[in-house]
């Protein structure tokens, strides 16, 4: 047990609800087996209502994670940084900034999605929006090819990207799908504006149904044989397309 | 044995010599173990002249590999498109292009070599310049994370590459290094000339003897807290921005 994961470590099953219930995300919760305690029944329904996972293992696990009175619970509270959109929007208006987002569209690999973390916070970029479904999972792999980006930038997860496309239109915020289904170039768009950039998976790109609905379609110009980008080498030439923009 | 393989496989005493003389590059040799003719004694002078590495191997090895009549000699030529500086800089004039090239200072990390190559492939970069001496394996790793761009990118092996940044200055191509060790941003940079792109190893970025030869030195702007990009979207961003310039 390192201090880094100790410093992130939260024990007893009312510290763990609490935490649950303020809306922590918990990357590991651990139960002892055959815990009969009311409070732990609480502590099942609550993991039941927020659809959070655990794990049931023997007490001597729990003991030598932490010698303290851990009464049967110990969790691993996330270090990334979870955020809802309109926290994010309102957050970069309050700041006097114009919002820069990134929307991920069935990004499924670990090491892409945290390749795209670590840019997109060099970049200033102020948040990412995955989908709760079909989206790369963000644990310590992810985190590692951040490079720590994760600990940062605020990561939105989202239940349907459709609804949150268009809360960031009527939110003011252009939404710039980067696609080679277009003559466009990225050069071309005005970026001073409000700017959410949508990438999709390296198989297909971005889904019809998000093309449909965004504002414009950009390019990467392709001068090669092999006409395929890495996604997060197309996330940083996006995003620091609009750096170079907004100076 | 797949297909692939078999395509790039040369076997025979004789075919092997000629290919090592005509300057192919293999990425294996195989050599029967106490093979004795005259004709291998001069295979073994030729390796040694050329620097050519390989293995000696028993018999069933190289039965296993080619049911063909190898003669104990059974070699792999690799797919990697290997060039002169010189001839990539007159190659790409005669195109009537304006050159752009990569320098890679130390980037020992096969993926992200790999990487990088997809990226400039991409971009239309004519070549990519590594040291003979502590850079990346061009192995099949790179090969596969550069998505195929290795079989299109010439890439020019040069045993120092201080001769090889005054080669280049003095064929009217300015040298760029992207480094965090300046004012300057990438944006200020006029690609509209001949360039080449020095870029150093994640670690330490790129060694100060080149960063006192260059004719210029630009920074990718960081905006948030990690401060560090991964090295071929540092690549990526910086080619890209060549393109963009030269529209």
């Amino acid at each position: 047990m390192n201090s880094k994961e100790s410093k992130d470590m939260i024990f007893g099953t009312r510290a763990v609800i609490e935490s649950i219930q303020a809306g922590k995300t918990l990357d590991k919760l651990l139960i002892q087996r055959n815990l009969q305690s009311d409070l732990s029944k609480e502590l099942l329904a609550v993991c039941k209502e927020k659809n959070v996972h655990y794990s049931k293992v023997p007490v001597e696990t729990l003991n030598r994670i932490t010698r303290k009175n851990h009464q049967g619970v110990v969790g691993f509270i996330s270090s990334v940084h979870y955020a809802t959109l309109e926290n994010i929007v309102a957050g970069t208006y309050e700041k006097g900034a114009i919002p820069l987002l990134l929307i991920l569209d069935r990004i499924t690999d670990v090491r892409n999605f945290g390749a795209i973390a670590r840019s997109a916070e060099c970049a200033g970029v102020h948040g990412i929006v995955i989908p709760t479904l079909g989206s790369a999972a963000v644990n310590s792999d992810a985190m590692k090819t951040s490079a720590g980006a994760l600990n940062y930038i605020p990561i939105c997860r989202e239940d349907n990207l459709k609804t949150s496309i268009k809360y960031l239109q009527e939110s003011g915020i252009q939404v710039v799908a980067c696609t080679e289904k277009t003559e466009e170039l990225l050069y071309g768009a005005d970026f001073s504006q409000p700017t959410a950039i949508v990438l999709g998976s390296e198989e297909d790109g971005v889904s019809p149904e998000y093309l449909k609905m965004v504002d414009a379609k950009v390019a990467i110009p392709m001068n090669g044989q092999i006409g395929s980008l890495n996604v997060s080498v197309s996330a940083g030439i996006a995003v620091y397309e609009v750096i170079r923009q907004r100076g």
